[in-house]
């Protein structure tokens, strides 16, 4: 159960990116009383009786290797996005500059050729090898732990998203990743397993909310099991993918047969932009499809689609058209259309994972987080995508062994 | 558990409908092998344990007291609506005319004016009182089941949908509702609660497809638990509230705030002209409007219109707004398009519930079959409107009882 | 042409609503050159050489009964529904104190029933009679006028829509309606038409943005005819008949067969709050429903409906279904969703019909402005509907009138 | 004007294909009555007095290289996307039947490797020269002629889209493109040139209604004009791209700033499995492109998307999402959803272009036929792409010319 006095750090790889500074706006806002519970799962009923730490337990840092502030992002997504009250923005002000001084330089090591060519990097260090990077990052964390006298951290990827990494050429053991990493030139391992190494290392919960590798390169995940750190991924399911988890066990249900499901995703973040890299639109739709093929068949002609339109700033737009055949043969068609602000829905589930990861610290229980399943596109060691399986795992879970 | 060689009555009020001769056609395909299994929920693998009759036991019949044939309901669809291929439609066709045979006039007692004044009542029997129909109607039935040699028979209502009638003007008991009915005059209630309560003169199950007042009548309700008869309804859930009930618990479970969900239905079929009389449309209306504040809340601004469009024939489309807000007070929203054919979504489901009812008439219990909950969308005696939630109850009973 | 120091008094009915607000926050924005030419009709190309009144020549005035003052309008759609760039409304908010101070109280005179239910009237003066009210009107006009020594005066109805009157009880001269307005008790005109009345006196063009009666009554009519006062209504065509006025001589055209054109508005302003009364709500569909049965043709099965949806504040949702035929008769259909905001979309329209209006005023050519049909939903003496004819028009009469 | 006896030859390339086949039976059912002028321009009353041929002056041919003939190709679009009524199907088999006999083999040559990939050829010739198969073509088509006693032949090419050509290697006169193709290997020109070239051999009025090459080979173009052959192309304005040859022009009227313009096409006919090829796609989506950023501007975001999806058969279904700025800067939102028949929807439109040229070839004017311009995607020699100036292009031309 929670401790009197327990304090929790939330570090935030990609700490000022759209998510990550929605994220420290609403940390904020929640310890002023100047936001309510919408959009977090973990403000309901059915969570009153776990003791889940409360917001003001929360101290938030991170790494950021572009020069953007956590007030520069808020504000970027004010300005262009028109997504936050001025009254409150201004309010949370001193303590997003306090925040600030918890967010120490990223690393550009691992960084795929595409994302170093579209992103700035002027509060990147260069690492002079990625065993190097791993160390630096670590430590980074360890100090936020000590000098804010925090009982855990927890760590989470909020980064634009990387393309997919080649699997078959890592070392196998954490020993040979190790002398691997600490080669000179290109990193063996993309930066978001940098990352996730650097978290294990520091013995954090370890939590990959985008579609990146992480933490599952094979050698860092069994070290992680071995560490006995909690972790669970990957990519948030808060848009287009989470309306699609229910929809698709829907058809099951009444044994209709989808025949083709196409979606057209339109948006204009920084992951958007990224996303116009085709290897890294691949590495995405990969999470994004798996749902439908999982919940319904492998005969579904499924189309996802992702283009970049600046205009639309934070928002995506989503059009998914389902084409089905019922009784007797006869064709029929739903289509929807969603349309939400990327940063705004994924910051709410942030902050759930880390409340929930908690409980997992405490209890001293490590390996993947399954029962968090709900808040992923793509959830580790979990087969199931209908939402509804997967928040009954969460409250049985959560009944079983936390209350 | 099955016997061998039993024989099943599937008794349908308003036969030549739309539905109604879907489901004759349907039942036809399926024992020619010319249709499969797609729309029938209980063709999944989840029920083959249950025994449940083959679709070569059914025997079909109704009442109906339009002219209308089950084969020109069929060319009616086929031909407006371009549902069936012509090929099943001929091959078809000889079982259609022995069903046809079954068919018997229906009632004109207890009929709203301005269901009067919008059919024909070519094929109705002027009953001299509500009481002397119902005594005509259930032998009707008896005779059904005595000519055809039926283990059960299951009396299903897919007619059109009347008014809400006035509750409170209901004789209490099963003698003063009978005396009501015997005198000359209108009838005390309206034309589906004659046809529910001939359904239990007959000792058959009862189910009600439509919105309409049917066995809710507490006397009649009553009589029915006292003859141990099952019965279940109202309204079956086939298109938009069917995609209502697993996106509103999306919302809810994601702790969104939905402010406004505004829905819009427009369709051709005589359901739809009949819905052009204001106080049918609120009956309807008020079954399909339940849904929203009993998963969400009361104070969402909730509409929903329908509107009779005669282009669409046989097809429903719908369109649906969801306002929401998240995290930080930001507005967003959801909209989709259903576009189904009303009468083969709902013939499947009537297949399915006449089987499943088979089950509780094997068992000898009656009573409201509330497991049967994910077909309506306002069941009886059960406060659940998700989708998933009322899966989890027909699992749940059928594993365990019949199992 | 346009005199140097030409002055042009811009006078609003309902001068703090959300268009009144908007225009006078535009009207800033553009002689500050904080905002472009963007949904301004007349700052293309086309209108070059018409020496059209540059927007510093623009004073703003106008009615207003409620209490909320032009800043409280604009905080209003800023806050609900997060409209407007803060720096932008801070620079011109002296300017819209110096405009608050040409706003003179409405009269309730002539106001109907459910209009009187909803609204605020700490700023209306209880005139004894419609005679003194359209006396005491006209004063504050022409004293406009006087003490800010302007050219010309354009008054623009922008008040909330009223229900329609009951045309055959008006009085059929001038001199008969002034009898009759003097007389105590209810108004026998509206009081759209009593403002009309009012701008006609004081000599001032007349252009009537909303569905209300306005200038209609025929002796106002034909007295504004008499003074050769140029004037246009009805109902400015901003949104969802927009998109309605290009696509349904899209289809007639290509000679396809539209069936049925269903259309849902939403909104949720205060337009959409006065909507909410039947007999208002009629009007409106009214020269909404137009369109699609002089474009294309009676037989088309068209239902417009209205909803009040107060989470949308001033956003306007129109989703409408258009299902036509084609070639041997295939059926297909076409639906759109707009997303808009009302007041912004007519607020730059308001601007320009101001600014075509001081042609006429120039020219001393009075009567109905014909040539402006492309900006109403139900143009005054025109049948065309079409948005293209229409342009046409507006082209023709400019380049022959005025070049 | 119409000679009494006058009969004309509709020539079409790609005769049994969804076009094609729709335009056999089409005329079929029109000589016959069966059908009425729904989807027909010129069956408008505008198109009255200009003597148009008659349906039963129409004698139809054409060239096809698969096997499937023309009641094989309606039987397809029935079938498969039940578009036809049976009857008139039946009754009009025997016409098709005597058209069948009219089709000649078509040629392989200048064939792209994709398309060589999926189509069969069972029915073409391998010629043993580009010029050889000109040469074959060219008589198939003066045989039909000769054999029908036609005043005139119209060619119009239907098939499947091809990929864009190098047009850099062309050779510049026709002597020189003669002579390149007669030698044997590679057609230096796309297949779709040598039917071209063909009908201007055959002295034929010549319409590409596909985004092929066709008639724009320099040489092939110069020598049409050298023999005063009528010509237009290209790409017919069937379904997406017509709705937006109005709505842009829309927002160009109302100085709506359009920032981006996304659609996104899903279709599941052999035109579809065609543009599954990555350079066939291009070239299709180079001719739907060109319209925004001509009637708005260059720097609109347009993406334009094409998927293949087998379930749709026949149909096609296009979202475009409009995302725009209002006055003040407002951003705003325009959807919709097209879903139509591509056949049925381009059938009605080749026949309108056929009669309409025939006008031309009485007259004995050759060249472009701009006037048409508002049948096509990319109209050559038109830099208009409003659907309405294009209209008033047709009504001065037909009024001007030929009444």
């Amino acid at each position: 159960m929670a401790r009197r006095g327990e304090k929790i750090g939330l570090w935030l790889i990609g700490a000022s990116g759209g998510v990550g500074s929605t994220v420290a706006l609403g940390l904020a806002a929640l310890c002023k009383k100047l936001t309510g519970p919408t959009g977090l799962v973990t403000e309901q009923p059915q969570f009153g009786g776990l003791n889940l730490p409360p917001w003001n337990a929360f101290v938030l840092g991170g790494h950021e290797f572009r020069k953007e502030s956590l007030i520069a992002g808020v504000h970027h997504l004010s300005k262009r996005a028109g997504l936050f009250d001025d009254k409150v923005v201004r309010a949370c002000r001193p303590r997003l500059v306090a925040d600030q001084r918890n967010i120490r330089p990223g690393t550009t090591c691992g960084l795929d050729p595409a994302a170093r060519r579209m992103a700035d990097f002027d509060n990147a260090v260069q690492d002079r090898s990625a065993a190097a990077a791993v160390d630096r990052l670590a430590s980074d964390i360890t100090d936020f732990r000590r000098r804010k006298h925090l009982d855990h951290v927890v760590v989470i990827n909020v980064a634009s998203s990387e393309p997919g990494g080649r699997k078959k050429q890592w070392p196998k053991t954490i020993s040979g990743l190790r002398r691997s990493l600490s080669r000179r030139g290109a990193s063996p391992v993309p930066t978001s397993s940098i990352y996730a190494l650097a978290a294990v290392d520091a013995g954090c919960a370890y939590i990959n909310f985008t579609p990146s590798t992480g933490i599952l390169v094979p050698a860092i995940r069994a070290y992680a099991d071995e560490r006995n750190v909690p972790y669970m991924g990957r990519d948030g399911k808060t848009g287009e993918t989470l309306v699609k988890s229910v929809l698709a066990p829907m058809f099951a249900m009444r044994n209709l047969n989808v025949m083709s499901w196409v979606g057209q995703n339109i948006l204009g973040n920084r992951d958007g932009a990224t996303l116009n890299d085709p290897a890294t639109r691949r590495a995405k739709i990969a999470t994004k499809d798996r749902l439908v093929s999982q919940v319904l068949d492998d005969t579904v002609t499924s189309h996802v689609r992702i283009d970049y339109v600046p205009s639309l700033a934070d928002w995506k737009v989503a059009w998914d058209y389902i084409h089905f055949r019922g009784f007797l043969g006869v064709k029929m068609s739903l289509q929807f259309t969603w349309c939400g602000s990327d940063s705004v829905l994924a910051a709410p589930l942030v902050l759930d994972l880390a409340r929930l990861a908690v409980l997992e610290c405490r209890r001293g229980v490590g390996g993947p987080m399954k029962h968090l399943a709900c808040f992923f596109k793509d959830p580790l060691d979990v087969s199931r995508h209908d939402l509804f399986s997967q928040w009954v795992m969460l409250m049985t879970h959560t009944t079983a062994a936390h209350s």
